[in-house]
């Protein structure tokens, strides 16, 4: 509860010289309280003779909020402020990511395997047997973060350096989720072309290609390209089909409780962006009959209608026709509670606000109504990636797709649409239906294998 | 020693179940000594009631002598070979190196501060003063191993798929060294406009670039034009400059061994390929008056007169006429005996095998010899990226370079040219050479520091 009122706070860690006598931290703690601020994580950090240190972590609601509670803490007697940081920067400093040796070199004999003179026997069978690329090399484990900076987070065009966080981001849930290595590569060229060519031209090194964060349209263009040159690799913009997985993993869950039959049902698009697309085009490939879109761009429009055969609509008329709701504008309250139909799915998934509360469209008559905060990508990728790569995919098939939707959506809880993004069993499942339905759909590449 | 014979032979583990009776470890080494094999290491796998596993790695001359090894121990009751494998391509299965989260994601609380909402904060401070980039990601910590597998080893132009390896075991050597994480790039094109073009497309993403393995005369244009194209950041081709520091810290060594004075005797270089050429560049910058150059092709010869003003020779007119002679041919045994002159200073520096072998040279008259495999490119290249990024050096010039050879040569045992690869003493005060003279030099960046 504290951390989805954090989401809109400023985050504030305080470091204390606090005197070691019983009822000191209280003190502290209901100075801070008197001021209106709430408290998370307080930790020790170091034991003294006469006094302690501890972390105290505080969610405040401005500069000025900080001030009241420093001077209210400034107060009591025998207590120090030593610093004030930021536990979110904190935490980025030096960026989240490293490449480290699987192997400790600790001698020369080691050494001497491991690089030269060693490694050459390891090169000459490559040279001798091509396939034993991907058994002697850590591609077949790595995915390139790709990007060029134009559509990151909400925050939109940032360009490529101030992007790199969030690359590094996913760098670090492929890592710890399903043990796969990131690789966020920077492009800064919002030319398709001049993407495309960077992509091709470094390709071999990795196994796979996660393309992200890159603006609508350009985004189907590179995607459309990489997937075309012959590359034989996953290549996937997550922005579409991880969205696109998970939720039509949601919607699985979300018809079950509503009673709704998805297939048969019509589904509406608000946004027909790269989440937007993403989604019409797996919604389609599960076998949606009815799929409505609508944008406030008439190319993406005809895009949407050319894609998938879509018809299109303006934002009234779609409310109206559609049982299942799924937006993705960035619009916050563009959907009012006047225009929600008793019965209908809707899922407002832009973030940090949704188009429509949960709360108000539920109150307004929606069946089940759900925001971005629980359709999280994070959900898919990882397994996505990890799966294709076991079988050494070709590409990323809709069927794929499809059947690790169905997977996540086994191992949400009762009552909810998707299990949570630290379910490590789920992670394992879905990159297992990957992999076996790559193999199924002919697009798995089988390879001699070392005796 | 058993390592350096190790070189030119066979190496296999043999996985042995072994009765658990006193004698039977020794009835099986007698048995594989019968047969003329060498013993390395004898390592537990695991331990049994009745029987014990065990890895005993044997060299070998061939395949036969496998054979009648394997034939031998047949012979022993109660002895069952399990599995006969390949210790250095068992090290090198699955690859070398991974990249890994610094942050272990334990939480929502947790992932909410690296992932989505919380890093949209740290991409706002970048947006907000861009040299919070290089506070907030991993870049000045990263190094990309940039190649076109043109000239790999000793092994020749043999792809970039082949040459991973290799640069798996550079990245290896710079985590296990220095810390730094190294990322291979594979660039699969000769033509040095293609390559600058993808390398520049992608140089956002790494705080350095190590050029590697790439062939003479491409990789002289490629790293001067990237050099040129005002990234401002370490590029360095290894070959050349990472040879040409610890060449000389080999000579500032060996001429002190040899009594000669390094500035004012007459350098003759054997071969100017990348090695030949970054070697004469650095002792040219070093001061060094007389250098004299030679290489079976003219064109080579030309760009080396054009570079440092050198003059040129053929073989036996250099090697009559220079006290210190460095080879970088390639050809093994092309230094004969008669050529070498009295108190000659002679390094052969060819891999796996010397244009003369040491013994020979000394035998021949020389002061002072030495082979490949006393001086290695390790010893140098990790700290100067160490050091460089420390500085956010705009680029890594002469002066550095030279200071970092003197760094190099004062931790060299008495009697050695060189330190010891796994001297971290050596390479932790090497990247504080470089940093220091990177500052003085005025090649350093200072950015803004957060407060």
């Amino acid at each position: 509860m504290l951390i989805e009122k954090g989401a809109d706070k400023i985050i504030k860690v305080l470091r204390v010289l606090i005197p070691d006598r019983p009822g000191s931290l209280g003190r502290i703690l209901y100075a801070i309280g008197e001021q209106g601020a709430h408290i998370g994580d307080i930790l020790r950090v170091r034991f003294g003779i006469t006094h302690n240190v501890r972390d105290i972590e505080v969610y405040l609601e401005s500069e000025d909020h900080l001030e009241r509670v420093l001077a209210g803490i400034g107060t009591l007697e025998g207590v120090i402020i030593e610093e004030v940081y930021d536990p979110v920067l904190s935490m980025h400093k030096g960026g989240k990511i490293k490449t480290m040796s699987k192997i400790v070199v600790d001698g020369i004999a080691n050494l001497r395997k491991v690089y030269t003179p060693g490694v050459a026997k390891v090169c000459r069978e490559i040279v001798r047997e091509p396939d034993n690329f991907e058994i002697y090399t850590w591609t077949q484990n790595t995915v390139a973060i790709v990007t060029n900076g134009t559509a990151v987070l909400g925050l939109g065009d940032i360009g490529v350096r101030a992007s790199l966080p969030v690359m590094e981001g996913k760098a670090v849930l492929l890592d710890q989720l399903v043990g796969l290595s990131g690789i966020p590569i920077l492009i800064p060229h919002k030319d398709p072309d001049t993407f495309v060519n960077a992509v091709l031209a470094i390709h071999e090194s990795f196994g796979a290609i996660n393309l992200e964060d890159i603006a609508a349209p350009a985004c189907f263009e590179i995607e459309d390209r990489l997937i075309a040159s012959g590359i034989e690799k996953p290549v996937m913009h997550d922005d579409q089909h991880g969205t696109g997985v998970v939720v039509l993993a949601s919607l699985l869950n979300a018809s079950k409780y509503a009673g709704v039959s998805l297939k048969n049902e019509t589904i509406g698009l608000i946004g027909l962006g790269a989440a937007g697309m993403g989604i019409a085009k797996l919604l389609h490939a599960y076998g949606v009959k009815r799929i409505i879109g609508c944008d406030l761009s008439s190319q993406a429009m005809e895009l949407f209608e050319r894609t998938i055969q879509g018809s299109t609509a303006n934002l009234e008329e779609l409310m109206r026709s559609a049982k299942i709701i799924i937006s993705t504008t960035g619009q916050k309250g563009l959907i009012k509670p006047e225009m929600v139909q008793p019965g209908q799915v809707i899922l407002a998934l832009s973030n940090p606000d949704p188009e429509i509360r949960p709360e108000d469209a539920t109150s307004a008559g929606a069946r089940f109504a759900a925001d971005g905060r629980s359709v999280n990508n994070a959900v898919a990728y990882p397994a996505i990636y990890k799966g294709a790569l076991a079988a050494r995919a070709r590409r990323i098939g809709n069927r794929m797709k499809i059947e690790a939707a169905k997977t996540i959506a086994s191992f949400a809880e009762e009552g909810e649409i998707l299990p949570s993004v630290l379910n490590k069993a789920m992670h394992e499942a879905t990159a297992r239906t990957i992999e076996r339905t790559a193999y199924e759909s002919g697009l798995a590449r089988v390879i001699k294998e070392e005796s």
